[in-house]
């Protein structure tokens, strides 16, 4: 359970407060508005805010006075269109702010995207929590050894044991030993009042990268829908991967047209190099492509092979 | 007057609509949301969105669960502190959304702010309105002769009249050899059957700079009081600026406590270089410093000299 | 003839000093450094300066101690790789910058591409020349009707020669006009004693869209082949698209191996949707199938089936 | 000693390779290009490539077709004409690169300046070295009691042995069982061929935010200038500012004149705030005036009077 009962509080707090506004509203995001979102064994995901909806994107590509919306068949079909044809401006004209609570490992991997706007819980001025993360048994996963970036089958039996045994042990050691160089209680009053404790901005070092941290994180629906394309994906980290799938929901309530173009255009369209494109003209005249002849490495063979899901 | 009818109409359905929502609300914000707030002669500024208010500012800097705000007080102190330390990412997590209309030469000096999202009207793919700008009498500048970049007193009489002549003149005979060469009447036909017309996308370069044209802008608070502390100052050219001014008092009615930190720490502070800071102390100290020992140049010291509101 | 003779001359000066360097060198694009390369009647395209080669990018998807590149053979199958799987940061390590000169009307096109750093020439602080862009007769095109945003076929015969003779009038007049406004002579002086002049970042607005600009333009090569894509592409305006093929030649030299993989991969690729996945797997399995119970729009077919070239 | 034999080779081969270009050169930079230049016990700076030096600032304000600068006199005040007025655009034609090794905890402050390119090394693909930051006894810092995020004395005695003690027994514990998860020896082959060991992307979790990591990261010069302005500022902390600090003495090679301006301007540089100048008027007119009076907080005032070296 990641929220104490305290922040369980304020959240519903600031969710029974509801105002009067002109701007366009997103009634299923609304819906979840402040909510934790579970995700991995203590992070979450929170909507805090957003800016526009589908309606917004149309108004926009069409530099409208007013809602600029024709009908639900024409606006869909712009969507459509300018997603398919990557005219992305209109897409950057929605706007949405998460408060996520991540491990630092994670949060290493997905600070890379940076056209977003973050502010950092910070450990220079205040302690962590005691909260780090253990994979559940099915993610456990060894290392592949055709892939050097990826996973293969699951650890089991005695070595998983002790990968829980010595992940445990490393990370309740580390916090522990931060905790006794901080020498502070939870009112900031030294613990051994002979000691001064080790500046904070020192002592966080001794953490390990599984400890959880949090941020607020503020994006566009073009830059969001860029990084779910790449988070999403079956290729990135089990772990990053978790809270893209969380974060698709929200999409999904947000902007629902938005969100249908691209499950069709990014996360199930493919793209074909132009050797690639040439075999599948072939394949379908009925001809028979070897790789050999195709152009392609090995690799990219098998890639194209699986896309179009043969067996050759 | 730069709204037909039509467009008044819009706009004001658009602020017709009132819907509920568990967001913050700027409430003095709302009251002019989609409202056109007239410039220069046929411009304007319209707030079409908004994400945040103040205490969202207080809120990111505190990665909260809840509203994050304590007094009032304190949070225009922590507001304070942030602007006056530099500490700009909790300024990024308000966003606002412009509609605008303006000369096409400042909306070249404006697009060089490029940490923003922009949807302009496409000349590609529709018709320009036949609207330019014409300076009033009281902006018609003669050039400086001490600063290549400036403005010196105004053009009056023959002089002034012979300008707004030829500014009259050559917009209205380009407009209407645009017009010409597009061949089209306001719902795409042919006005002479037998031409075809020239392609949008090339005609258009026969308009000149000032003639209108309009687009979505959308920044984050940090970003706008960037360009805002570029753009609302004296070296400004006086049409950017006079939008500059407009989008202040939107800041005011959006975010009052961050418009006052801004006014003390940005467009009312200044800078001091080593060497400034040197000649300063030794004025408090009541030494004479003169130009030649200061170390400035003589350009760098009459503009000191002004700061300080000395006549040396 | 875009350069003056005291131009040529600054150029071939700045060509014939050579130094000594332990960077990376480009020999291929060495050879045309500073050179200018012709674009349509008064443009061109310089290579001003350049950071890294092919290898630059393997160094740093390496992240080497030393040149990091292995075989010729290794190193292209790592830039291959990198560039289909949107790997984009070891490209983001090379960069280029350009000397262009441009009608406005195109580089307010250009400069909607964001992530570049930019330097014009001010027409605040400068007059500008008086050259402007004329259409070759190859690319009078006329309106096309079915897609609002393209071309048609060509204008000929007295249609031709008449927009010639407007956009031919209105330039020069518009010219004349902004420099009687000015009132300078080519050292600053007043041409009529009697007058003061109007601010030159007054006078520009009379100049009309076809006028040359030029600026200094620096970007990434990730960047540069994004603007690549989308500007050297069949939909983009061809005045814009002039520029993008004298790049691409300028991109050939600099990074032959990438070059060859943007080819393959950007240029000459295309991407499917899920729908259009499943009707190239139907019709490789020989099956036939039709718009209407492929899920596809009428105009996503009609893409389809021009990319997959059949007539259906 | 950051550097093992084989990478001490590999640099001097890099550094043997002498090219001709047509480009500018920096010759102070080219003297220690590639060089691992030492910040904190294992941590390193080097200079990759470059592009641009002073004089490609001056070109790029001025727009020229040749080398763009006059007597170096004159590009020196302009050049400081454009640091004073904010013109920062010319500044960003010129490039770095560098090659760094940090500690995980200072990379993950560095990253949040986000006009920049970054390459990481990856220990999702390979196995990081062990090697982690040890504070040197002067800077074994104590935690301020008066600001929150601050140091302050130093600790000695029994308390800095414990925590050496501590940190050295976490890191070397971390690191020992990292390598018992990821069960590979220096081929990649299995230790206990009973196991098939952790993926490398989830056992890197047990490693702490002191070990090592390093990358490729490069900028343009006005981004690197704001960058070194926070981080090699006091209130920074130290472990970043040693990097800064290496680096600060980079750019005084690369662009003296530049270097010396940033130094007037920014590192020596102070901004007052609008009450903070009246007080300014008021002291150099003779007045006497307390913080009462002023408008100014207490801590604003403190601060002003800091500035100023008074003792009020």
């Amino acid at each position: 359970m990641p929220l104490s009962p305290e922040q369980e509080q304020e959240i519903e707090a600031q969710r029974a407060e509801v105002h009067e506004t002109r701007r366009v509203v997103s009634p299923e995001l609304e819906k979840i508005l402040y909510q934790a979102l579970p995700v991995l064994d203590h992070g979450f995901v929170r909507v805090i805010d957003y800016m526009g909806d589908d309606a917004a994107i149309v108004q926009a590509a069409r530099v409208s006075y007013g809602k600029g919306t024709r009908t639900l068949r024409s606006d869909a079909g712009l969507i459509n269109y300018l997603l398919r044809h990557r005219h992305t401006t209109p897409f950057e004209m929605c706007e949405i702010k998460y408060h996520v609570k991540l491990p630092i490992f994670v949060a290493r991997q997905w600070i890379r995207h940076r056209t977003a706007n973050v502010n950092e819980y910070s450990a220079r001025y205040s302690i962590l929590d005691n909260e780090f993360y253990m994979p559940a048994a099915e993610h456990l996963a060894a290392q592949s050894t055709s892939n050097r970036q990826g996973r293969a089958g699951l650890l089991t039996g005695p070595e998983a044991d002790r990968v829980y045994e010595l992940l445990k042990r490393d990370a309740e050691q580390a916090y522990a030993d931060y905790a006794e160089m901080l020498n502070e209680d939870e009112d900031g009053n030294a613990i051994d009042p002979d000691r001064d404790g080790l500046a904070r901005e020192l002592a966080r070092m001794n953490l390990s990268l599984n400890f959880y941290t949090q941020w607020y994180w503020k994006v566009d629906l073009h830059n969001l829908m860029h990084f779910l394309s790449l988070r999403a994906d079956a290729h990135a980290q089990y772990e990053i991967r978790a809270y893209a799938e969380v974060m698709l929901e929200t999409l999904e309530r947000w902007v629902p047209q938005t969100y249908e173009a691209f499950t069709k255009y990014e996360l199930g369209g493919v793209s074909l190099s132009s050797q690639g494109l040439a075999v599948v003209k072939r394949l379908i005249a009925g001809e028979s492509v070897t790789q050999e002849e195709s152009g392609l490495s090995n690799r990219e063979w098998r890639e194209l092979m699986e896309t179009l899901e043969r067996e050759d």
